[in-house]
C-alpha cells in the first residue's frame, strides 16, 4: 500500500501524521471489506443530489459512470488500497478524482464519512443478514428432514445427564429446531430495526444542502430515515443486536456441539459422523475426531468476546462520532464470517448425522427411565402423586440391588412396593408405551413429532 | 430457616444430603422472590387438571383455597422458608400438603419442577417487563417536553469532544430519545417471544395425563403453549434476549450519564442538576457531585457482567435440564433491579434538568463551530466541496492564529482565502442561521426538532 | 433502617436528597459487610493520628474505646443501620459521635471516605484471601491423597472425548492438581501486590496533616504505604485481579465439574459420589443427580459476569474518584463467596469419589488405546515414524471392520500390515505395558505419578 | 495456497475430508506466525533425541539443517503454504520430508501436535512479552520524564469530574506510572509462570521413547518442564493470563484517554497535543481530533473481549486436548498485537504532551479547591473536623451565591462562619500553599512528587 498524505483535512494541520500514527489509525485494512457497498451508497446520493439540484445530470452521469469503474476494478482485485488515505471512502473518492477530475470532488457534498460509513456498515449488514437467514432455513430443514425420519426412533432422554425418561431422536432434534427458530426470528426483528438510513445526517447535524432523504432511502432499499442526525452517526445498537442474536446462535450450536461430540464418543456410541465432518491425529492412528462440532464450540467464545467487545466500546461515549467508533468492524466482520462458517457446517453435517438405533435402545432400556411411568401409573389407580413417587422410589433402589431394570421385575416383585400395581403395569413399563403416552402438543409421542415437524415446516414455508 | 428433610426425592437414596450440600445447593433464598408467580402457576395448573378428570371439582377447590391462603401468608410476610425444602417450589407444596392433607398431593401430577420453575420466570418476567416499558415511556415523555422546551436552545453539538458544529440542545435530546425508543421495540420483541407456556413439558418428555396445554396457556396469559417438551424445560433464551436489551438500555444511559457528568463540571458547565440528585463530600465541603449518572454510569457494568454471566451458563450444556441452570436467577433478578432503579432515576432526572443556556451559546461560539457552513456557502457559490474544505481549512488556522472565529473576521480577512466570499456570508456564519439551515427530517433545524418531537409522540401514543 | 438526613456534607445543599436517590445511591446495604475492617482501619488510624499530635492520647482512647463497643454491637447483630447515613462509614462514624460526643468528631481528620473504603476493602480481601487459600491447600491434599490411592488405576485417556491412550486415574488427578497450583499461586501475587496501604491519600491530594503513613500501615499489617495519593483513591486494580484469579479457578473447576458430570454418567460410569453430594427428582424417583458439579460450573458464568463487571466498571473513568466506584463491591463480595463456596463443596467431595476401576479398565480395552505403542514399536524397530503410523492406521481400520482390539488380533493378523512385527508386540499392547512405558517427568507411568505426587506434597509443604 | 490431501492421518479413513470443512478447520492461514517457533522447538527436539539415542548424529543433523532452509525459505516469504496440511506444523514437516527424504519422517518421534504447539506459543508469548515489558519501561520513563518536569505546575485535581483540590501535573502523570507499573509486575508473573516446557507430554500420556525432557527444557531457555502431561496438552492459563494482565493495561490506557480526550477539549484546553497524534475531519475544516487516545479508548473493548472469548473457550472442557482449542490462538495474537500498538502510540506520544499551564492553573482557581485546606486549618485551630466541614459549607454556600472563591473573600467575611479564621488563613487558601501542605509519602506536594518519581526511576532500573 502507498502512503502518500491525506489531503482530506490537511488544511489546517501544521505537521504531517506520524507515519506509525498514520497506520494505527487507518482503517482501509479492514473497511475496504465495505467497498462496494460504500459505491452503491455514492451513486444514490449522487442520484438525490441531482435530483435535488445540487449536481447537474451531466456530473452525476460522470460520477456514476467513474464509480462503476471503480466497482470493477476492486471486483477485478486491481485497485490499490492506499493506508495514507485512511479509510474506504478516501481512497474511492481520491480514486474517482483522480478518474473524472474536479467533478469528484463535488460527490462529497452534503455528507460526511460519519453519515457515510454509518450507512456503508447497514447495506454490508443487511446483505449478509440475508445470506445468514438462508443458512437458518436450510439448517432448520435439514433438522425437520432428520426429524420426521426418526420420528420413532427412541433414545434415553437426559437432564443431569442422567437417564430420565425415553424420548425420541426425532423429538430431540425439534427441540434443536425450535432454539434455531427462536434466532431467526431474533434475526429478522434486528434486520427490520436496522433497515433505515443515517446518510443525510451528514457530520452530526444534518447538511445545509436541500437534501431529500426519503429519496436516498428508497434508493437504497431502506424502509426510510432516521429521526435524528446525532443519533444517526453516533448509534451502533444494530451491530449490537446483531452480535446479540449471534451469541445466542452460537450457544445453541455449542449445546448441538456438545451432544453431538457426546454421541460420537464410545462411551454413548449413539451416531455415527461421517469421515468428511472429522479429522485424525498425527500420532494416535486409531482416532476420528468430531472436529467440526468441537471447533463450532470453540467459536462460541470468539462471537460472545465481541459482543462483549462492541458493548464495552460504546460503552460511556459522549455524543456524536468519536474515533473509538473505528473498532465497531472487525468484531462484526468476524462475527459475521464465524455465523456464516459455523452455519454452514451445521447446514450440511445435520441431515449426515447417522443414528445408531439399537445403542440408543439399549441405552435407554437401561436406567429406569420408565420409573415416571410406573408413577403415573399408580396415580391414575388413585394414588397421590407424591406416594406414588415414594413407592417408585423403592422400587428403583431395589431395582438398583438386584441390577434389574423395572420392567425386568415379576408382577411379584413390584407389588412388595405397593398393591395397587396389576398385570397391566407392563404395558406403561415399555419403552414404546411410555414415549407414546406423551401425547399432547409437545409431547415426545411420535405422532405429536411428527405434528410438530409439520406446524414448523408451514412456519417455514411463511416466511419466505 | 429450618432445614429438616425434603421428601420429595428421598426414596432411593441411602444417605441424607450433606448439611453444607443442601444449603449450597438451595435456592430459596433467592428464588422465593416468585411465589406469587409459582401460586398462580400452581391454580392453573389445578384447574386444567380439573379440566381433564384428573383432578375432581372438589380437589381443585381444596387446592385452590390453600394456595389462595399461602399466598396471603406470604404477603403479610408470615411464611417460614424451609432451606431442606430446596426451592420457593416445594416450600409451598409442602406447605399445602400440611394444610389441606393428601389433596395436596395430587398438585404436583402431571408437571416437574422443570417445567414449573420455566413457567414461574416468565411469569415474573412478563410483569417486571410492563413494569419496565412503562417508565421507559415515562422516561421517553420527559425527554420529548425539555426536547419541545429546548427546541431553539443552541449548543455546541461535538466529535471528538471537540466543538463541530452548533446544534439545539433540543435536539440532542431527541437524540437520546431515539435510542430509548429502539431499546422499548426490543423489549417488545422480547416480551412477544417469551410469552409461550412451557408448563406440561414436565420434566423434559411430557406427561401421560391427558393435560389441555391451551387451557393452561390461556388461564396464564399466555400466547400460545410451547411446541416441544425439550426445549421448554432446557431453554433460557428469554432471559439472555431480556439481558441483552438491558445491557443495551445501560449503555444508552452510561452515554447520557457521561455527558451530564461533564455538563455538570465546572469547565462544560451546560446544566444544573437539583440538589436532590446530587450529594456532597466527607471531606470537600464545597463539592456537589452528580452522584446519580455517575452511578448509572457504574452500573452499566453489573448489567453487562450479568449478560455475560447467563451466555457462559448456557454454553455447552447438553439438553435436557441441568442443575446449572438454577444460577438463572440471580444475574436476571439484579438486572431486572438495576434497570428498574436507573429508569425510575433518569424518568425522574432528566426532566428536572436546567440547562444553562448562555454558556452553551457561548461555547457554541468558539471553535469554528460554523466552519462547515462557510465550505457549504463556498459550494452553492460553485466551489467543488473538496476545494471549498480547503479554504476553510486555511481560514481557520488563520483564525486560531489570530484567536477570533470566522464569524469575527472582517469581509477583506475572508476573501483572502477566496474571492467568491462576499458579504452574504455573514448570514451563514451566526449560529442561528447554522442550526435554522439543516432544515430536513433528522435535522437540526429548530422546526425539524419540533416535528420530530411530534411525531415521537404520535409514536408513544400508537403503543398504548 | 431509619432514613435520617447525612448532616456529613450538608452545608452547602439547599434541598435535601430526594428518598429514592437516598437510597439508590447508598452503599450500606452491601458495605455493612466491611464493617468489622472500617473499625479496625479506624482504630490504627487514631493510633496514629495520637503519635503525630494530631489527637492527645486522651482522646486516641476515648476513640478506640468507642470503636470496640461499635464493633462488639455489630458483632451481636445489634447496631442499627442507616440508610439516610449512606454507607458502612458515616454509619460507624455516627455512632461514635453519638457515643463519644465530640471527640468522635475528629476522628476524621486527614483522611476521606475515599482513602478509607480503598483500605477497608484491601483488608477484608486480605482476609478473604487467606482463608480461600487455605482451602485451596486443602483440596490439593485431598487430590494428591487420591491420586497417590489410585496411582496404579487404568482408565482411558482422552482427546477429543475420544479414547486416545490409557493413563491413570492418578494421573488424571494429578492434572487437576497442577491446574490448582497454579491457581494458588495466583493468588499469592495478587496478594502481594494488593497488600499496600491507600490511607493517607484522603479525597486525593494527600493531607496537610503531619501523618506518618508508614506507621499506619505497619498497625494494619501492610507492606508498605501507596506511591500516589491519586492512584490510591482510584486503583481498583486488586479487585480485578483477585476476579481475574477466581475465573480462572472457576474455569478448572468447571472443567472437573463436566468430567465428573461425563464419569458418572451410565454411559461412562466411572466413578460413584456420595448420596451426600447428590440431590434426586420431584418426579423421576430414580434420579441421582450430581448436583454439586453442575452447580459449580453453572456457577463459572458468575464469576465471569464479575469480571467483566469490573472491567467495563473501571473503563474510561477519569481520575481520581468517582461514584462508579462503589459499584466494585458487589461483584467482588459476590465472587469471594462464590469461590468460598465452590472451594468448599470441592474440597469436601474430592476425596470422596469412589472410582470404578473395573469400568474405567473396561473402557480403556476398547477403542485401540494401544495404537501409539504399535507405532512405537515399529519406530523402534527401525520404521520411520510417519510410516509406522500409516502402518497402524491400517491395522485399526481392519480391527473396526473385524469388531477387536490391537491386542485381540493374531500375529499373523498383524503382520499383515507389516512384516516388522514379532510375537514381542504384545507386551506393548497391554494397557499396562502402556502406561509403564511413559516413564519420564510428566508421563502416566504409576511410579512417575508417586513421584510427581511427592515433588507436589512437598511444594505445598513449603509454602507453609 | 495448495489443498492436497493430509498424509498425515488418513489410514484410518474411508472418504476425504470435505472441502469447506478442510478450510474451516485449518489453522495455517494464522498458526504460521508460528513458524519460526515451531522450528526453534523442532531443531531442540530433534538435538535431544540424538542425545538419548533415538535419532543418530547424522540424522539430527540432516533434519536440523533442513529446517534452517525452511526457516530461511519462510523469512523470505518464499514458503508456500497449504490448508490441506492443515497447520503450521505439518506444512513444515511435509517440507522437511520433501527437501531431506524419508528421515524428515523421523522428527516427529516421541512428540505429539498438542505438546508441540503448547510449546510454540510459549515461545511465541515469551519473546512478545519482552518487547512488551521493554515498552512498558519506555512508556514509564516517558511519564517519569514529564512528571519531573511538571512537578510544580498546578491543575485542579477532580473527583466526580468536579474540582476537589488542586494537583501538580507531575503528581497526575505519576498516578498514570503508578497503574503501568503494576501492570509490568503482573506481566513479570505471568512470564515466570508461562515458562515451563510441555514438550514430551506427547499427545496426553507421555512417550514410551526415553527422552530427557530437561535438556530440551534448558536448550529452549525454559525454566523446568512441566509436571503432568494431561495438563500440558490442556492447559491456556498463560493465554488467559496475559489477556488479563492486557485487560487491566488497556483499562488504564482508557482511563488515560479519556483524560487526554477532556483536556484537549476546548472546555477544558489543558493540554495540546502535537498534530502528528491527530487527524482531521472530511468536511469540518477546523477540527483537530485526538484520534490517537480515543482510537485507544476504542481498542479497550477488544482486549476485554479477547479475554471473555478465552474464558468462554476453556469452560467446561474435559481433558486432554479438544479441537475447540486451536481457538485460542487469534485471540492472543490480536490481544498481543494490539497491545504493541497502543504502548508504541502512548510512549510516543506521552513526552509530547505540552502542557498548558496557565489554563490549568486558571482552573484550579475557581471551584473552591481550597475549602479541605481552610476545614483543615480550623481543625489545627481546635475545631472538630466534622464541624469545621460545615462551617466551610457555609462558607462555600455564600461564595456561590456572590460568585467569589474563597481567597477572594475578605477576613470579615469569613469570620461570619468561624470567629476562629485569623488573618493568617490566606496562607492556606492559596494553591501553591495547598499544594505544599500535602507533604507526606504520596502526598502532591512538589518535592514529594519529585521523590516519588526518583524512587520510580530506580525501581526501574533495578528491574533492568
Amino acid at each position: 500500500m502507498s502512503e502518500s498524505t491525506n489531503q482530506s483535512w490537511g488544511g489546517r494541520f501544521s505537521e504531517p501524521t506520524d507515519a506509525f500514527v498514520a497506520r494505527f489509525t487507518a482503517s482501509v485494512d479492514f473497511d475496504q471489506r465495505m467497498a462496494q457497498h460504500d459505491i452503491r451508497g455514492s451513486i444514490a446520493h449522487a442520484t438525490m443530489l441531482a435530483g435535488v439540484g445540487v449536481l447537474s445530470e451531466e456530473e452525476r452521469d460522470t460520477i456514476i459512470e467513474g464509480l462503476k469503474e471503480i466497482s470493477e476494478e476492486i471486483a477485478r482485485g486491481e485497485f490499490e488500497w492506499s493506508v495514507a488515505l485512511e479509510d474506504v471512502h478516501m481512497n474511492i473518492e481520491a480514486r474517482l478524482t483522480a478518474k473524472i477530475g474536479n467533478t469528484g470532488k463535488k460527490l462529497h457534498t452534503g455528507r460526511s464519512r460519519n453519515d457515510q460509513v454509518a450507512t456503508d456498515i447497514r447495506l454490508y449488514l443487511r446483505d449478509e443478514i440475508d445470506v445468514i437467514d438462508a443458512e437458518l432455513t436450510r439448517l432448520r430443514e435439514g433438522m425437520l428432514g432428520l426429524a420426521e425420519q426418526e420420528a420413532d426412533t427412541i433414545m434415553p432422554g437426559f437432564t443431569h445427564l442422567q437417564s430420565a425418561q425415553p424420548v425420541t431422536f426425532g423429538h430431540h432434534l425439534l427441540a434443536w429446531q425450535e432454539m434455531v427458530a427462536r434466532d431467526q426470528d431474533r434475526l429478522n426483528d434486528c434486520r427490520v430495526r436496522m433497515n433505515v438510513l443515517p446518510l443525510g445526517a451528514a457530520a452530526l447535524a444534518g447538511t445545509t444542502f436541500p437534501i431529500d432523504r426519503h429519496v436516498t432511502s428508497e434508493l437504497l432499499g431502506f424502509d426510510r430515515p432516521t429521526e435524528n442526525s446525532l443519533d444517526s452517526v453516533s448509534d451502533r445498537d444494530f451491530a449490537i443486536e446483531f452480535t446479540s442474536f449471534a451469541s445466542l446462535l452460537m450457544m445453541h450450536l455449542s449445546r448441538m456441539s456438545e451432544e453431538l461430540v457426546l454421541w460420537t464418543s464410545a462411551q454413548f456410541d449413539f451416531i455415527d459422523l461421517p469421515d468428511r465432518f472429522c479429522t485424525g491425529s498425527s500420532i494416535m492412528p486409531q482416532k476420528k475426531n468430531p472436529d467440526v462440532p468441537e471447533l463450532v464450540r470453540g467459536k462460541t467464545g470468539r462471537v460472545y468476546g465481541h459482543l462483549m467487545s462492541l458493548l464495552t466500546l460504546m460503552k460511556s461515549q459522549p455524543l456524536a462520532y468519536n474515533k473509538d467508533n473505528q473498532e465497531d468492524k472487525e468484531p462484526l466482520f468476524d462475527t459475521v464470517d464465524t455465523v456464516r462458517g459455523c452455519l454452514r457446517a451445521f447446514a450440511d453435517m445435520i441431515p449426515a448425522i447417522r443414528p445408531k438405533a439399537a445403542n440408543m435402545y439399549a441405552s435407554a432400556s437401561k436406567g429406569f427411565a420408565t420409573a415416571t411411568d410406573l408413577a403415573d401409573y399408580l396415580v391414575r389407580k388413585g394414588v397421590a402423586f407424591r406416594d406414588a413417587h415414594e413407592i417408585v422410589g423403592k422400587s428403583v433402589a431395589f431395582g438398583i440391588e438386584q441390577n434389574r431394570d423395572l420392567s425386568e421385575m415379576t408382577l411379584e416383585e413390584l407389588r412388595q412396593f405397593s398393591d395397587t400395581i396389576d398385570a397391566d403395569v407392563f404395558d406403561v413399563l415399555t419403552l414404546e408405551g411410555s414415549v407414546a403416552a406423551r401425547n399432547h402438543i409437545g409431547g415426545t409421542a411420535p405422532n405429536q413429532v411428527r405434528a410438530a415437524a409439520q406446524r414448523a415446516r408451514e412456519a417455514l414455508a411463511t416466511r419466505a
